[in-house]
């Protein structure tokens, strides 16, 4: 695969709000939406930056993805997402390299993106996303 | 401030030849650059993807602050590293927000960078640095 450019940053946060206060207003950035994904129990919150965005995530259950991540981790970078040019081959390519592959075949992510994630046991402890933009 | 883009992404690995291998056989990266930076007691790798770099980081030193990471909380995404165009005001401008800040003055980083670091205490979890590349 050849990933154009990193598409996201995904950041952990316990409460979206204050975290929204200090990225526009310190870091001088814009939020453009909010919006709760309710399958993976987050509410987000997305800014641009360059080619990237960065996606603020508060978990609305404890044991959902987000509040398990917080309490053993805390706050913080949570996951990576490159942009490919085909996400079913990137996924199989990276399985055919031997990486644990969390989405064998892509499903949709917030905004409309072919998304699979990359296990962070085989990806030196970055959970990974890959993901494409089907309707550009 | 305003931060034009990532500048790059910095991921404490453990095993920085394993890692190189990763990114660019698995990931299709190509690493451009290893360096050595004795006074942060580490090694580090360097991948561009789009706008953005990827720096990996292999600690020298146990007791260096990527030892102390990857003991802490493991491999994984370290810090994030935002370009904006007058570093000496963006860090002005942070402490005037009531941000922690590390570095009140730039100093040099890698690559020739004048750099800045927030401290995560105020940045929701997130280490980030602030750059200036000046001789662009």
């Amino acid at each position: 695969m050849k990933p154009t450019h990193i598409e996201h940053i995904g950041i952990a946060v316990k409460d979206l709000k204050q975290a929204i206060s200090y990225y526009e207003n310190v870091l001088g950035l814009k939020c453009y939406a909010v919006e709760e994904v309710k399958d993976q129990k987050v509410k987000t919150a997305f800014f641009k930056v360059g080619q990237t965005k960065i996606e603020l995530l508060e978990s609305t259950d404890p044991e959902g993805p987000i509040g398990k991540f917080i309490e053993k981790k805390g706050e913080g970078m949570h996951h990576i997402a490159f942009a490919v040019e085909n996400i079913e081959q990137s996924l199989k390519d990276a399985e055919n390299n031997g990486i644990r592959v969390i989405d064998k075949i892509p499903r949709k992510g917030a905004e409309g993106l072919e998304i699979g994630f990359l296990h962070p046991k085989s990806t030196f402890g970055v959970l990974t996303e890959l993901c494409e933009n089907k309707n550009k």
